[in-house]
């Protein structure tokens, strides 16, 4: 990690063009980031479908298809619409999807692509779709959601083979696959054990298959893992398919949960100091609407929360926020800020980070360009 | 407050063409906001200034402008130029500015203003803000930035007769006035005074107004006030101008803090429920990506924080959030909800909620039509 504040990693003259509050994402080492992915996916024998949540632009779902993606991930039929628009053919939108405009939508779009896959954890939702399937005279084919233990969406153990046998019975829906979302287990104050999560993982979603089978309903598609237990779960051998998102740029929690080191992030703020009232505290030129507010897991009550980690300098943190003000204070009593200044800031959760911006920076091979965050802030 | 879930205050067959998670701002409501501020501005003899971090569209700005506003205040650069754009010649940019760009962009926009007047709170920022003017061959008129105790930007009492005749040195720079920003005094666990605040907040500026003026250094404009202390630091007559923002729409925390009824909350959230895993919990489809994680001030750590207010439904709380899921948990035990519902909620905060839309609905005498968010999410 970048140890002088004075010497970002970005060259001097580069500083003096950005125009902060920003996010800088370092394209060799995303394509690094890209390429050690797809290659522990192809190791493993198991298909890699990222979800591009993180980076929301056609840019990057390309440079993971080109280098040997199966297909993408999203959460949302708005952002299935912009990466169809990016040329990718292979979506499958890993959400239960509710209300008639999400139906009408992935109807239209399912004509549009090779292949479209969308999610069903509920009785009512899969007769919903079902029925906004035949009234647009299409077919869906779909994956029932299974919960591992995340507690949101996914169907239970104890109800999933009857969902199951009421999705094989509804004339418009072929179910081809599972899915779940488990990432990290979380025992006790603050252990989390990613291999253990992993193979929980993969052999839970097996078993699942297996009952399935057992029940006359045979699935291809056993689809698990986030970045931190792709590796693991892909390495079980147990499923077929892993959609990690995160890891094209890594960021500050997957750096403490062990699943990249700090060479591995790939996405950076810059921001200015604007005010040093006091040599205790300095106010940099980005709040809550630039800094989500996740905080990292298992960060005691009685600790600050750092919304984000300058880089360099672990004695500041960004302790309290308004929606354009942050508030970085010195735990050695000096911040030894000057107004002007400029500092990289490391991401505690980049996937949020990235969804409040517009654009982004690209720094590749010392050529500073600007890029829309094609798929942010949508409905749907 | 609506009181029945089933019963939203947008019309059935509105609803079935809403595309959740989104943001729908009543009109009526909205325009009676802007009228019962602006009364009391001009009852009071202040002018009215308002702030457009809460709304960041020109249609508003525009509105509140024809309302009688003497001009808009903007957080960024970037706004200010969206508002210009949009017809808005009297912008207050109410932020110390810092970096080359953000001068240089400055010097354009003030060729197209009537008035562009700009934050100043420290000797270092004033020096290059006036080097900056002198190189653009322009000169900016400021305001000096009052700490009155919000601790974040804004010079303190000790130093703001040095730093006001360091800005009076400066051959680009006009100094015409002070500004503050306060807001509420929390004095204990859970205790705000609106009045003691707007009090203390017109003395203090008034004081400094006069300090100024016996060191040889006279203001015409002293600006201070938020929507919770508006009405109250108008009402001292020690003060020229007042900067709400948040009044246009209103939110939770204002009707907690006792600054709006329920009645005045003119934007809303609504979401659709995706999932009902458990009769103790429902997913709906909006999270992080959505809903921002302000929570209400003076929330007890030993609470279930809510990240938005289910309209009508107190029994319901959204106390979890991933990326695009929300998990409402049900005090009393069983949500009663189903997949497919849509659920109006009340957002705790309103601006950082807009500034995570692309777009939102504008509902208006029984018709619904949908508005960009001009400046949402931009750099500088």
């Amino acid at each position: 990690m970048e140890k002088n504040l004075l010497l970002p990693a970005l060259p001097g003259e580069m500083l003096a063009h950005l125009e902060t509050p920003c996010i800088v994402i370092d394209m060799d080492q995303t394509r690094k980031n890209i390429r050690k992915m797809q290659d522990m996916a192809d190791g493993a024998g198991c298909a890699l479908r990222p979800h591009i949540k993180t980076h929301k632009m056609g840019l990057f779902a390309r440079m993971q298809i080109e280098a040997g993606a199966k297909g993408i991930t999203c959460a949302k039929i708005s952002e299935a619409e912009v990466m169809a628009a990016a040329g990718i053919d292979d979506i499958f939108v890993a959400y239960p999807l509710a209300g008639e405009f999400r139906f009408r939508r992935a109807a239209e779009l399912g004509k549009k692509l090779r292949r479209l896959i969308l999610g069903v954890d509920s009785i009512p939702g899969a007769r919903a779709l079902n029925a906004a399937a035949a009234e647009a005279g299409v077919r869906f084919e779909v994956r029932m959601e299974i919960d591992t233990g995340a507690r949101r969406t996914g169907i239970s153990q104890e109800r999933m083979i009857d969902l199951a046998r009421y999705i094989t019975e509804q004339p418009c829906l072929d179910l081809t696959g599972i899915y779940t979302f488990k990432s990290l287990v979380y025992r006790g104050a603050a252990t989390t054990d990613a291999a253990l999560a992993a193979q929980e993982e993969g052999e839970y979603m097996a078993a699942v298959a297996e009952r399935l089978a057992e029940a006359g309903i045979p699935v291809t598609d056993i689809s698990a893992g986030s970045t931190p237990t792709a590796a693991g779960v892909a390495g079980t051998e147990l499923v077929t398919e892993i959609r990690p998102g995160t890891y094209i740029f890594n960021d500050y929690m997957l750096y403490r949960e062990g699943a990249a080191s700090t060479g591995e992030i790939s996405a950076f703020f810059y921001a200015t100091v604007v005010s040093t009232p006091e040599k205790g505290y300095a106010v940099i030129d980005g709040g809550t609407k630039t800094f989500p507010m996740d905080i990292m897991l298992n960060t005691p009550p009685y600790h600050y929360p750092s919304y984000a980690v300058v880089d360099g300098r672990e004695d500041l943190v960004l302790t309290r926020m308004n929606e354009e003000h942050g508030m970085l204070t010195a735990l050695k009593g000096d911040t030894g800020l000057e107004p002007g200044q400029i500092l990289r800031l490391i991401p505690i959760h980049i996937c949020t980070a990235i969804n409040m911006q517009n654009r982004v920076y690209l720094y590749d091979n010392g050529i500073l360009t600007v890029q829309n965050v094609d798929a942010r802030g949508m409905l749907a």
